[in-house]
């Protein structure tokens, strides 16, 4: 609790993935100063505690703590917290140490961590995995790119919400490795959905399908949490498709930036992009199955 | 063991899946009428006890024993066995039980079972995953189509060679399973080939990620078992590309024949396709990795 001289952590971004990140933080012990774009965020860990106190804007966040973390949406949301009217690089300097924990383009943290380095401040990049549900059970897996003694000093604030933590290598690495995550999850929902819609309308009852599959090679974490909610048309997020359409965008990016052809990611962000235009993009990750069920004509036996 | 009226159990193809298939039948106590196109498989199985005996060819096989099982490399080599000049369909009559384990295309599958119940004989489609070490250890995932009946009078021999056995539906629905099956093993190795490629051209210690990965929702069997053989190029089959190939090409016909559209899986096959051209055919599933350093012209940090 001692980290960073006693002095509190800032924490910005306290959407679905952060509030219960600094509520965690708060749990281990940590004072927070707080912001958010909408106040009622900020209102709401107020209330719970004596261990939050709010800043006005980032800047003000920056100017009262030596460590802030940040969890955002997006690359711009993070470059506006940074280089914005109120951002916090002028109050960063020698000793501050700046955690991003949103999944942004590994090219925009470079460049967050090149701005922040100049000024003789630290930056690591930490995005995580585990959802909404990792980050209430302080479960995430947390990636971390930058500098080696940084990580060791923000190690004991991911400790408070992570429980796979390690340091992936240098500024960027932590976004190149979240980017292999995302590519990786999208397309094992793929790999679920064709098993699943092709053994169904070729008349097999799909839970045998997920029962079987998951005794052998064919295993994944994706069948074995979503398959049964894939089944029955369950798609209350959990992970948006919004949001893994964002990552998959960035992760063909990233993959184009280094000369690496990613063709399943690349099909699996189509099928994506296309729930997004028929309006599906507030449902679970998971409704994926329901773009192969359009393809195909044909309906698994759930209630949509 | 006293099933079908203490009879021998007939076994048909000795290969690297049927010869230790062969022998957990006979540690359980079965004696086996054993039949093999080349004859040194036989005269390996009969140099290792008294539980097995040969028998000329299928038809021998059939008159001797009340159930026949076969593991053989694809659909002409069943239909060549039941169909053919020594074939056993016309030993099989009443009481008897066709266990095919094959991979083979439901189709084929279908035609088998209805030429045996025209005759009064009884049969399955039990394809298993698992590979050679899951046969070795009778540790195979079976998946049984058929009638329960059946299913319930095989299951003891199941029980024999596996662990998670299955009765997933009637004729072929053990083959439509087993599609199923390889095609999310393709899918999910093409996810762990894009995620190390990508991850390891971008500068990112291709270990960390499978570290990382695998503590979250991109968590595969394939990427637990694999992703070390992966990096380090230790491509020793284990399963062989050109089988999956085979594999593949039966899932995307049963596919068509369903009219079930499974871009991802069609996209892996033009991979393993690539591969069996470039003469890899015999090196292990996991080197469709591979595929994806070509195409990225770059390698991970193995030995190849």
């Amino acid at each position: 609790m001692a980290d960073f001289e006693g002095a509190p952590i800032g924490f910005i971004g306290l959407g679905i993935m952060g509030k219960p990140m600094a509520r965690n933080l708060a749990n281990a012990g940590y004072d927070l100063v707080i912001s958010n774009r909408s106040r009622d965020d900020v209102d709401t860990l107020l209330a719970e505690g004596d261990h939050f106190r709010a800043a006005a804007n980032p800047r003000e966040v920056a100017e009262q703590t030596k460590a802030v973390i940040t969890m955002l949406p997006d690359s711009p949301d993070v470059r506006d917290v940074v280089f914005g009217e109120h951002g916090l690089l002028s109050a960063m300097g020698p000793g501050h140490l700046f955690i991003d924990m949103s999944t942004i383009a590994p090219a925009a943290s470079i460049e967050v961590n090149d701005a922040l380095t100049a000024r003789g401040a630290r930056a690591l990049d930490a995005p995580v995995s585990g959802g909404e549900t990792g980050a209430v059970n302080a479960a995430l897996s947390i990636m971390a790119g930058g500098g080696a003694a940084d990580f060791a000093r923000a190690r004991p604030l991911f400790e408070a919400m992570g429980k796979t933590i390690v340091h992936v290598g240098g500024p960027g690495a932590g976004q190149i490795v979240k980017a292999c995550n995302q590519m990786v999850v999208a397309i094992n929902y793929a790999a679920v959905s064709e098993a699943l819609v092709l053994g169904a309308k070729a008349g097999v009852d799909p839970e045998k399908i997920v029962q079987v599959l998951s005794g052998g090679l064919a295993a994944s974490r994706v069948m074995e949490l979503k398959g049964a909610n894939m089944i029955a048309h369950n798609f209350q997020p959990g992970f948006r498709i919004d949001l893994h359409r964002k990552d998959l965008g960035i992760a063909l990016a990233t993959a184009s930036a280094n000369g690496v052809p990613v063709p399943a990611a690349a099909l699996v962000a189509q099928l994506f992009e296309a729930l997004a235009a028929a309006g599906s993009g507030d449902l679970d990750h998971s409704a994926l199955v329901t773009a192969y069920e359009n393809l195909a004509h044909f309906q698994l036996g759930g209630a949509g």
